[in-house]
């Protein structure tokens, strides 16, 4: 197993610039023998300036909306080439946020608007599980009466056989190496598996038991 | 034309119980020769206590997650026939939140996570718009990263031939009469049209001019 992932729960941190606050990440997570990067622009609808924005830090990601940078990958018939380049040839895969959604079983963890209809929810699945980027606790200040993203993840796994799902906090990601996963960054990530209590997990912990198909 | 709707945006205002923000316009929407209710329960996994819940009121109501109500309602075979019975046959139609995304033209301008998958995002198409319910202005001091909820929307806009979008805030609703719309309630709503100026209507407007296919 080559794979090599780095899933991103967010794009921008406050306070910063794109992509700053993960930047050293990146660059141990692509290293020095990648000199070429697939940037893939779905995700937002003006493709070139979007694409000129990670050229300009050359770097990558996918951010924007979930559902319009999966119908696409769809339309293009990227989702098994992908696939199996991450997992066979071990090409290095980084996302974050929608980018980080489509590497996982399904988009039905995105906090995204449903602005397109993809042919399925199924992604990439380059991992077991799902992830639900930009996680936020309750406000409870709040008068606003949606619900909460936790009550949302509860939802979620009111359905039958649904996998577990990570809730990336802004500023934290997780790198996968073959069958090893990390959590990286500067803030914790909420774990929640389907009949059992969530658990709160610190940057630096050892996520492997995530990618055995147990959960 | 014998339509008759009340699409609220929310069923609990801050403070107050379930459905109570709205209690006068139910009443005054059913009126009195109204005696049964048919009350969709499909949005909520624990049918019968989301049932039980609006009997207790004597009221119906569709919030709960949109996609999971959406795809409920073709898996039954509903969405043609509560069209024709509301169209047709004059049968009075009340939802709030998910329920009032259901009744119009697609549920891509729901909040909700996509924790089930429809075969189609068209919804029932009781009014030629989409809504979006609890809507919610930007907050100046978040730090969050995560799109506003008019970024998503004008996401939406960026899609060709996408329907305008009426932004419905918690604690207003749109009552429709055959082909005339009034916006009741306690908060202002906004609309978005794609490629014009978003425009905000006070409650009490009349929104008639949206029920023409122009828009």
């Amino acid at each position: 197993m080559k794979r090599r992932l780095l899933l991103v729960s967010n794009s921008t941190l406050h306070g910063g610039g794109y992509l700053d606050h993960c930047q050293q990440q990146i660059k141990d997570f692509f290293g020095k023998q990648v000199t070429r990067i697939l940037f893939i622009p779905y995700a937002l609808h003006d493709r070139d300036a979007y694409t000129r924005m990670a050229r300009d830090k050359l770097k990558t990601l996918g951010g924007g909306n979930t559902f319009r940078l999966l119908k696409n990958l769809y339309d293009n018939n990227l989702v098994t080439e992908i696939r199996t380049r991450v997992l066979q040839d071990g090409v290095p895969y980084m996302g974050s946020s929608a980018g980080s959604n489509v590497a996982t079983v399904s988009i039905n963890t995105t906090n995204d608007m449903p602005i397109v209809c993809p042919p399925t929810f199924s992604a990439i699945g380059l991992v077991p599980f799902n992830i639900n980027p930009h996680y936020l606790d309750p406000d409870p200040h709040s008068r606003h009466m949606g619900e909460t993203r936790e009550q949302r993840i509860m939802q979620y796994h009111e359905e039958p056989e649904t996998p577990c799902v990570l809730g990336l906090r802004e500023g934290s990601m997780l790198l996968v190496e073959g069958h090893k996963a990390t959590l990286l960054g500067s803030t914790q990530a909420r774990l929640f598996q389907r009949g059992k209590t969530t658990t709160e997990y610190a940057p630096g912990s050892d996520l492997s038991f995530l990618l055995t198909d147990a959960h």
